[in-house]
């Protein structure tokens, strides 16, 4: 196996996916609790963090956000982090992998032809009825997947979704799995403990006490999940070809829906790629979430950002961004078709030269 | 060749055709000229021609409408004639071609997963200014088409766009093409007179006098076009593999609009698909169209309609509703697979039985 690419579980599943040819969809959407100041850096300030999503997007269709004048960068770190849409425009543009985009409810929408699974955003968590939706954006996810798996043989699905870690660690509590202080960030420093207070608050509001655990999964995301979590359930299930979940802790929140809906589902037919930031991250735990639910193959990739030019790029190294837009799993992709990940680097270096 | 393709112009793109895994994408649009008494028969009365895109398509995906409690039918002639989507239905199901669905406007949006090209539908184009965002629409149509042509080696374009022969004859007669008295209509009684003077009005409300030639293609759309014609354009020419038009004489108007913004567009990778009830209709002559614009092969599915049970899609034999939804084009590709018309017209008077 590649040295870039670190394996934790079976690695059988990457020898299964090294001639096929990905279409990676992106879905996007919006949380209400992403405007709770602190808890993500997805965005410079708590409003910004609505048009993340769509300018994440347009970067990586146009080569430039179109909702925004800026480009969206991570604020905290040693030097502005750019958006990991950098990473995935350039794995998947340099290995001609075909991308689209879904949207299961961003805030504001981006300015690319992209699929509509739903249309609202997700509320404030701490109401405790975050998608009221839940089950119809899972059934239109269903439908999508069961489309897309006819048109490629390997489907590559990545998010953006700013505070996403905070309402997959909602739906990870209330279905009773062990992910307090587990989940990732966006930031070097992890607020776990305003996570875990604004996911407690939404789950008293539903009116759930601590430690109860919510027997139904789409109802743990209506009370405390975001919008991308069920649409990524639902393709996943409709998918009749191989899935790889490209990103982090976040993903895993949608493999406890993925089990909680399909207690049978044959999880060795999907991993999980993300990057070694996300995998090395001393402030969370993937694999001790993903051990809870089943024996899931989680590849990370390193780009060896040390060896950057780029001082942007070296934030991630000191735990900015880690992760986001399908970052990791776009990189694997383009090394499964091919490139090395020296190319890739170079590749991601050139585009940020020319956008920032 | 099949002897239910009648073929008008050369054969040889159907041979190229015949072991593609085609993509059937259905674009749908409104424009408020349909809501002109007496214009379209898509629909039972000129205010429900808003919802029938919507509801044709969640025929073709759910197998029912959900906009509407009612099935569309056009409602002029012996027996009430079925809506097309039950023949694009039952065609794609038999033999397993995907479907996605793309909106370049519709006025009610269908309750599927779809592609989001365009938001607004087009205004009543008496008024001289019909679809101000053409350009915008037919670039967002250029990169679905890249992106789809990555994933298929034959894409499959129908549309629903009720009064969409009118907005076609605007389109035609804007770029100097002889299309009076020449293109189709739903109803046994071609409204031509009706049709002409529309579109003489909304020249006249943009400057234009009778004669006079639009000479930006794009800009004949802005004015008296519908938004279905250049997302289809758009997505025709940002296609790398073949495109089928399935349609009518609509589909005349995307080949004048694909011909005036490249003059030299290579029509031999690309064929019409229609039904035997447009190709053979004597109120209207698609092929005096596209002789004028260049040598595009059309194909006429005859489904033997007067073979079949039920008295609905005997209708289509006088006139009714001729096509729609790809009616045609679904036909012929599900014979490229090797269905037989007996076969797909077994299946569409089954789905009849069962949703009428």
């Amino acid at each position: 196996m590649n040295k870039n690419i670190k394996c934790y579980g079976s690695s059988k599943i990457l020898n299964e996916l090294q001639n096929t040819n990905p279409l990676f969809l992106c879905v996007i959407a919006s949380t209400k609790t992403s405007n709770i100041p602190g808890i993500t850096g997805a965005g410079v300030t708590p409003e910004l963090t609505d048009y993340t999503p769509a300018a994440d997007l347009e970067l990586v269709i146009h080569g430039e956000p179109r909702c925004l004048a800026e480009i969206p960068q991570t604020v905290v770190g040693d030097a502005p982090a750019p958006t990991p849409a950098v990473i995935t425009k350039a794995s998947l543009n340099i290995a001609d992998i075909p991308i689209m985009v879904a949207d299961a409810g961003a805030a504001i929408k981006p300015d690319v032809p992209y699929i509509k699974l739903n249309e609202k955003p997700g509320e404030d968590i701490r109401l405790g009825n975050a998608v009221p939706d839940a089950r119809k954006i899972f059934e239109n996810g269903i439908l999508l997947g069961k489309t897309l798996s006819k048109l490629t043989d390997h489907l590559v699905i990545g998010e953006s979704t700013p505070a996403g870690t905070t309402t997959a660690l909602g739906v990870l509590t209330a279905l009773g799995y062990d992910a307090r202080m587990k989940v990732s960030g966006s930031m070097p420093e992890n607020p776990h403990d305003l996570k875990h207070e604004v996911v407690l608050e939404g789950l008293q509001a539903a009116g759930y006490k601590e430690g109860d655990v919510v027997e139904d999964a789409l109802r743990a995301v209506e009370i405390v999940g975001d919008p991308m979590i069920p649409a990524v359930a639902g393709i996943v299930i409709g998918s009749e070809v191989p899935v790889t979940l490209a990103g982090g802790t976040q993903m895993t929140a949608v493999c406890s829906v993925i089990k909680g809906v399909q207690n049978e589902f044959d999880f060795s037919k999907l991993c999980i790629s993300t990057t070694i930031f996300v995998a090395e991250d001393e402030t969370s735990d993937i694999n001790h979430i993903t051990r809870q639910i089943g024996d899931i193959s989680i590849f990370a990739v390193d780009p060896e950002f040390e060896k950057s030019q780029v001082p942007g790029l070296k934030s991630y190294l000191n735990g900015s961004v880690k992760e986001g837009v399908g970052a990791g799993g776009a990189m694997m992709v383009s090394m499964l078709k091919g490139e090395s990940i020296d190319d890739i680097r170079l590749n991601i270096e050139d585009l940020c030269k020319k956008i920032f």
